[in-house]
């Protein structure tokens, strides 16, 4: 009753609304499966608003998109113990985040988004040479850090692409211990040992 | 004259005839610069046509793309030599592949489309499993081939994405040589070495 009484929220708030029952859904159900109609139901808004606020549904999606995890939160654990394992965790870490459904959603949708999205390629950049990969390689304090950090990002971008975009087999159903074997050495060379 | 008196081509002649002027358009301009207004004005018919045989532009170009090289041409030369710059002869292949405008565009547009169009992602799938790294990774008679050849494949759609598409520094504007010294240890690994 109080909801009806108070004062009916601005378009800002309406927008926030939409964005966070979308944020949830693209969570919960995954790209594919999340559609306009689903967010207006639960938002209790006419589908055409939810378009007019954000576009298309991949805009909607880079709009209302969070990394499914805290970067500075994974470091410590992926940066410290054995140096002749780096790669092993690292590429652990990210196999882990990508047997995850919602999480592996989250990062397969980037990475589709970036291919149309101006915005999306943006976050995808941003992610490697920002939030994820560049800071990773700094504290490591190796040369050619940035050059790392981009080909680390080509790793992770071609794997998710290769494996759950354009599906080829069998890397689309190796385990993630068959995958991880494959390319820890190429994790650790690319962080911590010399480029050339 | 001829043309004149001749009969009108039926359906399939159109059809092939806009297939050709796109197939050399998407050549010689690129995917970005190729329109149907170009199109259909080189192959003299209306824009609408274009659109009714072979719908979204990035259809079209799925149906028309043809590989930039001749993968029974090329695998004696890169198979051939030394057994261990396998790796360094093979992405440096790729890399001057890839430093042709043409070519560059070819596949570049290929790994965009199979985000989009399930055609191209089979034409993905089939330039790794059948076409080009399969028949190089069995040649070599490797354990674990098919693993080996999608792996292949992650790597270069990963750098395709990376370099092109994402276009995240300093990767994107690395020199060839750079890019091939970081990768040729990671191929020849991939191709030549135990994975485990």
């Amino acid at each position: 009753v109080a909801k009806r009484i108070g004062r009916r929220p601005g378009a800002s708030g309406t927008r926030e609304q939409i964005a966070e029952v979308a944020r949830r859904q693209f969570a919960d159900f995954g790209y594919a499966r999340t559609t306009y109609r689903g967010i207006a139901r639960e938002a209790e808004v006419d589908p055409a608003l939810v378009q007019h606020f954000f576009g298309t549904k991949n805009q909607l999606f880079v709009a209302v998109v969070t990394l499914p995890f805290d970067p500075a939160a994974v470091m410590p654990a992926l940066l410290g113990g054995d140096p002749a394992e780096l790669g092993e965790r690292f590429v652990g870490f990210v196999l882990s985040m990508l047997e995850q459904p919602v999480a592996r959603e989250v990062l397969t949708g980037l990475v589709r988004a970036a291919v149309t999205e101006p915005e999306a390629a943006v976050m995808v950049r941003d992610l490697i040479t920002r939030q994820v990969f560049a800071p990773m390689v700094d504290a490591l304090g190796m040369d050619d850090a940035p050059l790392r950090a981009s080909m680390l990002g080509a790793q992770v971008v071609g794997l998710v692409m290769a494996r759950y975009v354009v599906a080829v087999e069998p890397l689309a159903s190796a385990g993630p211990e068959q995958i991880s074997a494959a390319l820890a050495p190429v994790f650790q060379r690319l962080l911590a040992e010399p480029l050339h």
